[in-house]
């Protein structure tokens, strides 16, 4: 048998062509296609494992994998290779060689998380797949006083999608701010935490577009958050908007 | 008869699924979109007139068009109608009412393209069809050392793609210059002028790569321009990062 060497790779996707990141049946997925191209390289069946997963339509400018490999290449090589053999909607950023022990899931530490949303008329056909759109006024203001209310150590329970099997539902959320993108009329949610629950960040975003459009009161997340009860948040926004922008790690000791 | 009223309008359109604005057999273009949305919506036989053609792949920020419509509609309305009855590659910015003389193609006096380039590695999977792709070295200060050698009113033959039926050649550029844009990892060259030749950008930034390249000497341009020979000029860049920006016409007088 082998030596196998551990690889972590960052790696961007266009989520639009893809049933999201995890395997599945009969659909394209992120995972999957990864693993075919690895599985050629290697000679022998690779398995990927993903800080976590992302949905139909969701995108990822640093979502971050590992995979055991049975030889040792030159970094570089086998970041080139691992990019220029899988299809163009992924593009391999990074490629490190790890320890044993790391996972990428298991030993995450933060993640970051990025929402573009377009509010102006008509929607841009540039950003169709890539920014959500609303289309109804919105008080920028408002949700700009709403907005700290998800920071710090909450029960997200509220904000998270039913049928979730994850049993603890506290999470630590250490930023939750707006921007303005000019080069391409997008709003910029940005969510940085130690880590989101199950459609958490939409559920947020379509929360924090109600009180912009003054269907729900802008002190109302804290109440939501302590009820409890995924029926009082807003909707689930589209997905298209969506991006995992980074995930860290605890630094390594030697 | 019933008396058609003109109408001038901005649209933007994404060129990636299109085979160009122009009408032809069996293709989807901007323009036989734009006739079938219009003469469903007048319940006649509409046509469309563009500021030009784009080629296959080449995007529109502002294109113009004029077509004449048998009614007189709200222009808010009719903008509206015609930007949601399109397919959502195509949007509708603004609709106006001109006068019957006013002429899409023929009353050009100014029109101002960007084209967008890449240049790091990987390549973004998010501009694979927004910004063409450049994998090798370039010297950004060779380029803007160039630029400015387009500047002014010249014979650009050397610049025009075979096969063009124009017989004038002669064109004026007011602006040629490059920028940075930080959000999407794009350089962006803006042309601006009177008017351009067939394919003329895409063979002006081709021959700049070249420049940029160290396959061809800094000031080769004005030794091109007046070769009027295509054969000296570089290869035409790809189309996914040309966009038609804005086309002015002349202040209406009363």
């Amino acid at each position: 048998m082998k030596l196998m060497i551990r690889y972590k790779a960052i790696i961007a996707y266009d989520g639009t062509n893809f049933s999201g990141f995890q395997r599945q049946i009969n659909a394209r997925t992120v995972q999957e296609e990864l693993e075919k191209t690895l599985t050629k390289m290697a000679g022998q069946a690779i398995i990927v494992h993903g800080s976590g997963r992302t949905d139909a339509g969701v995108h990822a400018l640093g979502q971050v994998i590992h995979f055991d490999f049975p030889h040792a290449r030159d970094l570089e090589k086998m970041r080139f290779a691992l990019d220029t053999q899988s299809p163009e909607d992924i593009a391999v950023i990074k490629v490190e060689r790890v320890s044993s022990e790391f996972h990428a899931r298991y030993d995450v530490i933060e993640k970051t998380y990025e929402y573009r949303l377009q509010i102006q008329k008509p929607r841009s056909p540039f950003r169709r797949h890539y920014a959500a759109y609303y289309a109804y006024p919105l008080s920028i203001e408002k949700i700009e006083q709403a907005l700290p209310d998800f920071l710090g150590t909450h029960d997200f329970t509220s904000f998270c999608a039913t049928g979730s099997s994850v049993e603890d539902k506290v999470r630590t959320v250490y930023e939750a701010s707006l921007r303005y993108d000019q080069e391409n009329g997008d709003l910029v949610f940005t969510f940085r935490g130690d880590g989101f629950l199950y459609k958490m960040i939409r559920i947020m975003v379509g929360t924090l577009l109600k009180i912009g459009n003054d269907r729900m009161p802008v002190d109302a997340i804290p109440k939501i958050i302590a009820a409890k009860n995924r029926q009082l948040a807003g909707p689930t926004a589209h997905p298209e908007g969506l991006y995992l922008k980074e995930v860290k790690y605890a630094p390594v000791s030697e």
